[in-house]
């Protein structure tokens, strides 16, 4: 007798080989938020630093991959003996993903793009204007990582054929993705205008990226950059605010603070604190990641604990020394 | 009795509807031959103007869609009134693919990325080198169309998963660039480093996707835009070096100089004068073209005859006054 199997609704997914980390820069901390169009130099070279010893074994830098001209600069700078030395160029499989902060979001909300129509004139010129506001900082992101040798490609969502319908993802070709960890390199995707059936176009947010990469592509962890410890019962602002150090994920999708132990209740639908989504919506997010049995940390960008963070060290125990938040799945 | 139709190779495009033009800004136009990594922004200027011109039947400009922040300001300029006034922001069905001139080819050639292997590190280091500085040139070149008004998109081969093997095109995701034209946007394409079957990588040239994009969408015309006049019988800077003004190209694709009518049989072997191949690779590629039933034009950019070229004025007769060069089918 054959028994029927479960089908699964997802497509075949391109990913053959494990992904190690999906890693989110958050658009707060790698720009600076109160100017328009700035990136926010210090924070975004020490984070790449940290990626690359997260991805790259080696003790030694290896050699820069971005050989463009410097301003004020006549000349490209590249010294191809120095690639004769590396014997090895290994580097872990993580696809990084970032958020607009201060780029895309000016253009965006001045015209509409998240709501559409396309053929409203305003849109239209918005969705252009979004589009390269926030290939900028791509270009930008891709151009710090490859300085520290990490063998970086900008993807844009819109080039990559990602598509929405009311909103939500309804096609994104992966296989370019998948194509570019498979030959060793580090695909840079982000927040972009992307087309929408029903609504015309509209904003993919760099969250909702990671959520649908993390589906298929199933990393071993999933690491949220962001400019606060991490997140907090209230505006972390606020007097007395407490880092919420661990949230527990039921089979239901239900979350609960594990850590630590609070006692009253915490009124989290106040606590909208941020522009895109309230605590709520940021722990929901991850909280729908960790439900595939993928933990997530949340943790300031450029500090000994994102290290920690993104080499891993995290997986077996949280020492309770690192300052995070950790969402978490349990059966 | 059934008889069985001639089948084609090519699969199903995904252009509905007829495409007016395909436009190669020559990399060698665009930027400053003899400097790294520099744009002739005069000439992207103007020829982004002259495009406008072609695409926009308005004789008023439109208002400006990129909206990024000038270098040495601090506000993003955008008037959102001014897009109330547009009623209509049609704009005629034109792709615009470039080459990459003093950007990429330094990177390129540097490494090797057009012959790999990738498991070389001077390969993917120069695989990351080469698309960062074509994507730099992109979003220069989309910058100029938006602020010309032309809701221009850009959008790499290599994020839009083209591949190719042993150095021809074995796949590439038409349907994104056919979605762009659709909604009314400029896709903006562009000579790339893109992964190839074979031997790992290779550099997709600016003609090659101008080939196969034309195979596909069918436009009315194509037209190169060069630093030259057209092709000429000889190296331009050469005394007595004579424009070619019409080349008639037969159905197995040999081809013949119509006009001026020569004296002498030419010698196109020896004159291999710019680096992306001689003459004799040019015409080759764009009797390719000519062939499928498109009239191709080469002329020298942002003059009176590349305007002539963009609008379509050369498609019933070509007169006396015109300077370039016309690929033709002679049936």
């Amino acid at each position: 007798m054959e028994h029927k199997t479960q089908q699964t609704t997802l497509p075949l997914s391109p990913f053959t080989q494990p992904i190690r980390c999906i890693v989110k820069l958050g658009g707060a901390a790698i720009t600076c938020k109160n100017e328009l169009e700035m990136i926010n130099e210090e924070i975004l070279h020490k984070v790449s630093e940290q990626l690359r010893q997260a991805m790259i074994a080696s003790s030694e830098k290896p050699p820069g991959m971005d050989w463009s001209k410097k301003p004020a600069s006549s000349e490209i700078f590249c010294d191809p003996e120095k690639f004769e030395d590396c014997s090895s160029m290994e580097c872990g499989r993580f696809i990084v993903v970032h958020g607009a902060g201060s780029f895309g979001h000016f253009q965006a909300s001045k015209s509409g793009v998240h709501k559409g129509p396309l053929n409203k004139p305003l849109v239209k010129g918005g969705f252009v204007a979004t589009r390269i506001s926030v290939t900028t900082l791509n270009l930008e992101i891709v151009r710090a990582l490859a300085r520290e040798g990490i063998p970086s490609v900008g993807m844009s969502p819109f080039s990559c054929g990602w598509f929405t319908s009311g909103r939500h993802i309804s096609s994104a070709d992966l296989s370019s993705v998948a194509k570019a960890i498979d030959s060793g390199f580090t695909p840079v995707l982000h927040g972009d205008a992307v087309f929408d059936e029903i609504q015309g176009c509209t904003i993919l947010s760099g969250d909702v990226i990671i959520s649908h990469l993390a589906a298929y592509s199933k990393p071993e962890y999933v690491v949220f950059l962001t400019d606060v410890c991490g997140v907090y019962d209230r505006p972390p602002m606020e007097p007395n605010a407490i880092l919420l150090k661990e949230i527990a994920v039921a089979e239901d999708g239900s979350w609960s603070v594990v850590k630590p132990k609070l006692q009253n209740s915490i009124e989290l639908t106040v606590a909208a604190h941020d522009t895109t989504g309230g605590i709520k919506t940021k722990i929901s997010e991850a909280a729908m990641i960790a439900k595939l049995g993928i933990d997530v940390y949340i943790v300031k960008a450029a500090t000994s604990h994102s290290l920690r963070a993104l080499n891993g060290d995290l997986r077996s125990s949280i020492p309770d020394d690192w300052l995070g938040t950790v969402v978490r799945y349990s059966r």
